[in-house]
This record gives structure tokens, C-alpha cells and sequence, in this order.
């Protein structure tokens, strides 16, 4: 099994690193201190920045970041023998699966839910996606033997598979990884002069607002792939939040501790009272 | 030195254990299987639901609800020789300091920022308040008899002290603490059908919503007690939830990307980059 890697972060690399053993990879990042640490570490056995050293492989994993991922596929797919399967890695699928499927019928999105805060080559390693839950996002029209090599690759990594179409992908990473990313980024704009009080910040703030230090370009290309979703979500919370401020304004005690405990029992029934 | 602390839960239980050795505690909850508990285990050297046994007490502490404090002492004082200090430990200030200084002088609030998940008496323990911050909020009113005494209090439980006016406090926490659960606990409001799919819960989203599974009955009491502060952090929430929905929906890619930066270079420099 040949397979060939585009994009050396944190994703790629720890793909490669899964895969040692099981196939011989090809790694392409435009960065050759990568390619180079990455053929020194034994990570891949072969490497550079030019698409076209894909072109004798098996399978292809794009693990760029998402907004340039179709653009990535675009420039690869010119080197590649008809029947060779593609795959990404993105945090979005609905987009990029309906526009890679435009041009390559042998191309199945996946998603592997796995990620550290360091995003780069260095923080790679083998066991990332072990016990991890990949999303793959197969259409009607994936073939089968499409399907099958892309399940085998996540597998391999140590990951379980659950299959679901693209747009339904979107719609529940829109409420459970895109929606808390948005509200604890923007509640960093209320932040104001806190700094002056560091010692008073305790775990609360803490663990809500961890995911505000988040990548700005990756979640740039995050919200605005997923557009729809998102804003659809948006409207929802300000209705939601309109509602609530009413309530506490106009002094409903009664109504207040009604919308917490129905919002309590959703996060407790959720994890089953694990917190 | 005598205190009576009124409210067994893991706050005044916690005190009760920390003073331990260093003042004769009277225990004083509505709760008669809560003080039983307390005699045996020696926490306390004297129970029961009246709140006359506060009466020959040097100091009194009030660590119940924030929706019960100005009650308890509405009750407790007619029992009070004139000179005892009183305390509570709520997590608002401000009207609960107006009032209780309007019907005695010898008053001034506490915040102890300590906290566990389970509120109860079962889950105290002495070390709660070791190296934690308790804001202490004296008025212009205040005498420095009493501020001393309420110092030596939360000293004495191993606590860092910081003085604040009221206001400022309900300010300060309404950013850090309140609305951090109000968003998080609304955001619950989007959940939808994700119990279907726990498997794809990580870690951004436990964290995010954590305190969403926080008390509806105490949160209830704080919200409405601090609605200032809380409706207008609302409306700064909502007017920038606003723009951001905007520049998502009209593209504006650089504008997003401005945004998301400014929001995670905050939030970095509040922890110094250690997330």
C-alpha cells in the first residue's frame, strides 16, 4: 500500500506516524524543514513540496488546513492515474465533498476527531487517533472500494469509524465544536480591564474560555465553511438570549429557575451527571 | 473567640473545619440532620435551627443562598448585642450590602472565591479556602474593628484577602463568573438531538458547557441579584454576537479572521499563553 500525505501538522504527520509499518508513505508539505525532519524521523520515506510525487500512490490524504483543501485537490488530481482514491481531513465537509466530487468520483471526506492545542509537525504522534471517533462522510455516489479504503486507513490509525452525509456532519459540528468556539471567543470582547484581576479567575472562567485561544485562521475558515449552520445557530442563541434577559429584567424568578434547570438537565443527561 | 456561622453547606461547613482549634463554632441550619452530622463529626461545638444561639457570639457568619442572606440576618440581628460583627460569603455584594448596612453597622460582606461541583455540607473540608482569594467589600461606613475581625477570619481559614467596593465586585464577577455561566448554560438551549451522538462530545465542548450543569436555584438567586450589571454585558454580548453574524454572512474573511485574533490574543495574555 502507497499512500501519500499532503500537509505535515499535527494531522498529517500523525497519520503517517499510525501508519509505520502498514504502507509506505509519500509526505508533500511546502515547508522543506518538515519534509526534511519528517524523512529524518522515519516518518515518510519519501518527500518534497511538488503534488505530482502523489501521483504513484494508492490512497491520498489532504491534511491541510480547510480553507485550502479543494484548492489543494485541485492541484493534485492532474497527477494522479484514474481510480485513485483521495481523502481530507477537515473540519467541514459539506462544501469541500460537493466540489472535490465535481471533479474526482473517487474522493470520500473524512473527519477525524482528534486535535491537541499545538497544531504543527512536532506535536505528531502515533497514537492520536487511538480510540478516537473519525467521521467519514460518504454520497451516493462513493463507490464501495472507495468507502472500504478510506474506513481501513482510519482504522488503522486506531480510530472508530461512524459514517453520516456531509451536510448532517455540519449540521451537529455546528452545535457541538462550532457554536461553543464562536461564544467563547466573542466573550473574550467583554473581557475589558480583568487583566488587573487575574488572581480572581477561577476554573469556570478558565474552561469556558479555553478554546477563545484557538487558531484565528483555522476558525476563520471553520465558520465561514460552514456558514449556514452557523448562522442559522446564531439567530437561535440571540432568540434564546433575548428571551432570558427578559425574564431576568423583568424579575420572573419562577421562569428564570425553569430555563436553568432545563438547560442543567440537557449537560447532566449528556455526560450522566459525570461533569 | 465565638462564632456562629448559619448555614451548613459546603461554605460554612468549610469554615467551621478551617477554624478548627482557633474558635468556638457555633452551627446554625434549618437542616436538623445537617447539625446532628456536624456535632458528631466535631465541627461544631453547638447546633441547632434557632438562630437565637447566635446571640453570644463575638462574630456571625451568614453562608447561605445569596436569595436567603438578607433574611437570615433580618432574623439573626434582633438576637445580636449591639458590636457583633457579621459576615456572609455570597457571590453578589452589592444589594446585600446596601441592605444589611441600612439595619446594622457592624456588617461587611465576603466573597470567598472558592467552590466545589457538590454544594452540600458532605463535600466540606478545611483546606477549601487554602491560597483561594476572598474579596472582602468594606463601605465608606464600615469600622475597622469589624473589617479586622472579618480579616482575620479568612486569614485565619488560609485565604488571600482583596478589599473592593460592591459595586466594583459585582462588576468584576458579572464578567468573570456570571456571564460565562449564563452563556454557557443558554447554549445548552442548541444541544437538539446530540445525545444521539456523545461519542463525537470532545473535550472544547465538556469544558465549554461544564457549568452549564451548575445549581438553577443558586444561579437563579445570582443573576436576578446582579441584573444590572448581567442585562447590560447582555446587550454588549449581543451587539457583538451581532457583528460577527454579519461578517460571516457578508464573507468579510479579514475582517473575521481581525476579530478572531483579537479575542485569542486576550485570552492568551490573560493566562500567559499557558491555556
Amino acid at each position: 500500500m502507497k499512500i501519500a500525505i499532503i500537509g505535515l501538522g499535527l494531522i498529517g504527520a500523525s497519520v503517517a506516524r499510525a501508519l509505520n509499518g502498514l504502507a509506505e508513505i509519500t509526505g508533500i508539505d511546502r515547508d522543506p524543514a518538515t519534509t526534511r525532519k519528517a524523512l529524518e524521523d522515519g516518518v515518510i520515506s519519501c518527500g518534497g513540496a511538488d503534488p505530482a510525487l502523489a501521483s504513484g500512490s494508492d490512497l491520498v490524504v489532504i491534511a491541510v488546513p480547510v480553507g485550502g483543501i479543494v484548492e489543494t485537490a485541485e492541484k493534485v488530481i492532474p497527477h494522479l492515474p484514474h481510480g485513485t482514491v483521495i481523502t481530507d481531513t477537515g473540519s467541514t465537509k459539506d462544501s469541500i465533498v460537493r466540489r472535490i466530487d465535481a471533479i474526482w468520483p473517487y474522493f470520500v471526506g473524512s473527519h477525524p476527531i482528534a486535535g491537541k492545542e499545538n497544531p504543527g509537525y512536532d506535536a505528531s504522534q502515533a497514537t492520536l487517533f487511538r480510540d478516537a471517533v473519525c467521521i467519514i462522510t460518504p454520497t451516493e455516489a462513493s463507490k464501495d472500494r472507495c468507502i472500504e479504503e478510506v474506513r481501513w486507513l482510519w482504522t488503522s490509525c486506531g480510530a472508530h469509524i461512524t459514517a453520516m452525509a456531509p451536510d448532517r456532519h455540519d449540521a451537529l459540528m455546528a452545535i457541538i465544536s462550532h457554536m461553543p468556539h464562536l461564544l467563547s471567543f466573542v466573550s473574550m470582547s467583554l473581557a475589558g480591564d480583568i487583566h488587573f484581576h487575574r488572581e480572581l479567575l477561577g476554573a469556570g472562567f478558565r474552561d469556558f474560555t479555553r478554546i477563545a485561544a484557538s487558531d484565528p485562521v483555522m476558525w476563520r475558515d471553520i465558520f465561514m465553511a460552514n456558514k449556514d449552520h452557523v448562522l442559522s445557530l446564531i439567530d437561535e442563541y440571540m432568540a434564546e438570549l433575548g428571551t432570558i434577559r427578559d425574564v431576568i429584567r423583568t424579575g420572573r424568578d419562577q421562569e428564570l429557575e425553569g430555563m436553568l434547570r432545563r438547560y442543567a438537565t440537557i449537560r447532566r443527561d449528556l455526560y450522566e451527571d459525570k461533569r
